[in-house]
């Protein structure tokens, strides 16, 4: 789980091999800790003329303890963050404003420094001019991601009509250390928006919440339970009975409580059910991280392969989701949460069984996000890129190295990467949240 | 504009290198010959139980002489096709009758070989378990995309329930070598559906139609208006006067007309309305392919770059269509086709101006196409990837063959590739088919 390239790439000889012969270059990347500030500089705020956005932002940004500047000041400090309000942008002339705001500054963005572009949803922008020009933001900022270096991000946010005020804990996550390897990634508020409360303290945004993690004895799924637990949640942590030591032993860990089921079980969401009733007389998040992977070409798959990897990864999930609702454990104000993959979005060679189990969890957030919304519950899902876990340092050296280093970061990321993706979702804050897919994968080259 | 790796990969000593050190290996491409069988073999049908297309579907593949089976014959010959319905399947589990039909055929299918799978789009697809499956389909296509060698492709069409007779002329294309560079593609039918009327002829399925091309002087552009005279259109070809003697020689050459106007120019709708209607009554195809690059990193980058890519690539085509549309010159049954690409899509280096134009373009496909329907006027885009033109022969050599090798096809497209997907669009038996971005790129690796 060393990324030993990365490691020698920092010291002295490193350096000096690394800018000889043009090799990739992974800064490492700045990280949540508790008590230190979201960004590494000062935030530059923007707006194209008769935005909606700009106020709103500016408060969310002073709130979360950032110095916010709206002129460029002489000499240019290193920005932790340029944010720019284009909802106000109606036509592909006036596009030009993006152009003119981050222009003179983009060269001045801080190491793992933000870049957020803000929008309209295209579909619901009005005029055809309107809603051209805020779909062309999009390959603004996937281009700017990729020219970014040493860290920073790029991400651009629509914000529907009429929910300028559900945006903050969306802002908090991405211009915070804990998006480090979210980047280019696009994201709608308000299509499906339901209530966002503020958390009483926004250092424990799940106070008071329980939260379900399944495949948690270990690599991402331990990392989720533990950033729950971090953020005030109540853990429930299961796997499959084989994994029952490493099962306790983070449950322990994180203080949640360890459930030992195998959850393709006929009987298992019953008993799901039952147990985070009388435990804790119901549950607010579910996350669906329970996943395997069984890779042949499809030529020589067998159809266990095949049937399992759908059960484990999909199948299961459905049937877990519609007893937690029937039974009314899944409480008002809900949030439930898929684990996808780049490989569910793009196909992968050997993986036709898990891609179409991983495309099938995206089509899970697309079907369940409008029918939830009526309940007051979300549903978003992460689709990791490269992560460096257990399992993918089990991948042949040139395939790891490959995955590693294709993305805007040169890098791959960490299981807490997914985590605090996950916990964005889970929070009460994030009510205006759902039917995202979300990539953590430092901007991959891999797509689709 | 060779690509003699190609070429020596081809030659003894090129093979044996190829395959000893496991190097890409860019099989030759079948490409569309008038007279020749559509398919480099018989097609082999199936269907998940319950589905609704298999009738069509094997009328149109006999109609278009392809040698149809439904049960794979003992041995097992080289497939030309392997196309299946999977309408019918409305759950996870259901998933399976996709590897019961592909996984004793897969090895078998010939080189330039296809794959189609028949869908419901999801978002029409009923109850969630049907959605999700329906979604999960594209997971498994793009996953077989990468699989499959030898310049075979795979692809997933959508269509709408009540458009089983639409399906045509998408099944034609897909199902011959004029789609050889189209690779994992995920096409809907019936979105914006209007009529679908057949050819009386289907080898010149644009007869008595008059198509504009824009940059039509050289590369993709020359090609498209090649390609659109072959199938039967009257074509006016439109270039900058800088490029009127190219211009006027291409023209010659597909029997077309020239038209030398800059199309930026404030009153270039208006002289183009008047041109088209003096001659010929009006316009049925308007192909938006002129475009610019003016590449430099966002902070070298010059504001007269910025803007002139912008309104060449999207501005004004967005003042040409309101013109046409407005006069009246383009007809009822209108075909509207914009060049995007994967730029628009991934976002690239050096490219914050192209990206958001061609971003934009497919901006423009979205919001302009159900208020196209209204009229029975389709818009669609291709979205180019690497594509061997003089444009990309001044490319570095490093950055070429990467962008060349980084494909499941390990080889750049031609630019006659992307003409025949714009001849896909353009036909009047086409008429279900709109909303669509399609990539040409032979499932190139870069993503979004």
């Amino acid at each position: 789980m060393t990324d030993r390239y990365q490691q020698f790439s920092t010291t002295g000889v490193g350096k000096a091999l690394v800018k000889r012969l043009g090799l990739p270059n992974p800064t490492p990347l700045r990280r949540h800790r508790p008590g230190e500030p979201p960004l590494p500089g000062p935030a530059l705020l923007g707006a194209a003329p008769g935005g909606r956005l700009l106020e709103q932002v500016g408060a969310v940004l002073k709130a979360a303890g950032a110095e916010v500047l709206t002129d460029p000041p002489p000499g240019g400090p290193a920005y932790g963050a340029l944010v720019f309000d284009a909802t106000g942008i109606t036509s592909p002339e006036g596009l030009r404003a993006l152009y003119d705001f981050f222009h003179p500054v983009i060269r001045s963005v801080a190491g793992s420094g933000r870049v957020v572009v803000l929008g309209t949803p295209p579909e619901s922008a009005g005029e055809p001019g309107a809603a051209i020009a805020q779909r062309a933001l999009e390959g603004f900022v996937r281009s700017v991601g990729k020219e970014l270096k040493r860290g920073a991000t790029a991400q651009l946010v629509y914000v529907a009509d009429g929910h300028e005020d559900k945006a903050e804990s969306t802002l908090r996550f991405l211009l915070s250390a804990k998006s480090a390897y979210v980047d280019a990634q696009v994201i709608r508020i308000g299509g499906h928006g339901g209530d966002a409360p503020d958390p009483q303290d926004w250092a424990a945004p799940l106070a008071g919440r329980v939260a379900l993690v399944t495949g948690a004895s270990r690599g991402i799924g331990a990392a989720i339970a533990e950033v729950l637990a971090r953020d005030g949640a109540k853990v429930v942590l299961l796997d499959i009975p084989a994994q029952g030591a490493d099962l306790v032993r983070v449950a322990n860990e994180v203080g949640g409580l360890a459930l030992q089921l195998d959850i393709t079980a006929a009987d298992a969401p019953h008993a799901l059910v039952e147990f985070l009733t009388q435990r804790h007389g119901g549950v607010d998040i579910v996350v669906h991280n329970a996943g395997i992977t069984r890779d042949k070409t499809l030529a020589k798959m067998t159809d266990s392969a095949w049937e399992s990897v759908v059960q484990v990864n999909l199948a299961c999930q459905l049937r877990v989701n519609d007893a937690l609702l029937e039974s009314g454990a899944l409480r008002s104000g809900g949030r439930v949460i898929g684990v996808s993959s780049i490989a569910g979005i793009a196909g992968n060679v050997g993986q036709t069984n898990y891609a179409v189990s991983k495309a099938g969890v995206i089509g899970m957030v697309d079907a369940y996000a409008p029918r939830y919304a009526e309940k007051g519950i979300t549903i978003n899902a992460v689709a990791p890129g490269f992560i460096e876990t257990r399992m993918t340092a089990a991948v042949p050296l040139v395939i790891r190295e490959a995955g590693r280093r294709m993305n805007s970061m040169s890098q791959g990321g960490l299981p807490v990467d997914v985590a605090e993706t996950v916990a964005w979702f889970a929070a009460p804050a994030s009510g205006a949240v759902s039917g995202n897919v979300v990539r953590v994968c430092g901007q991959s080259l891999l797509g689709a």
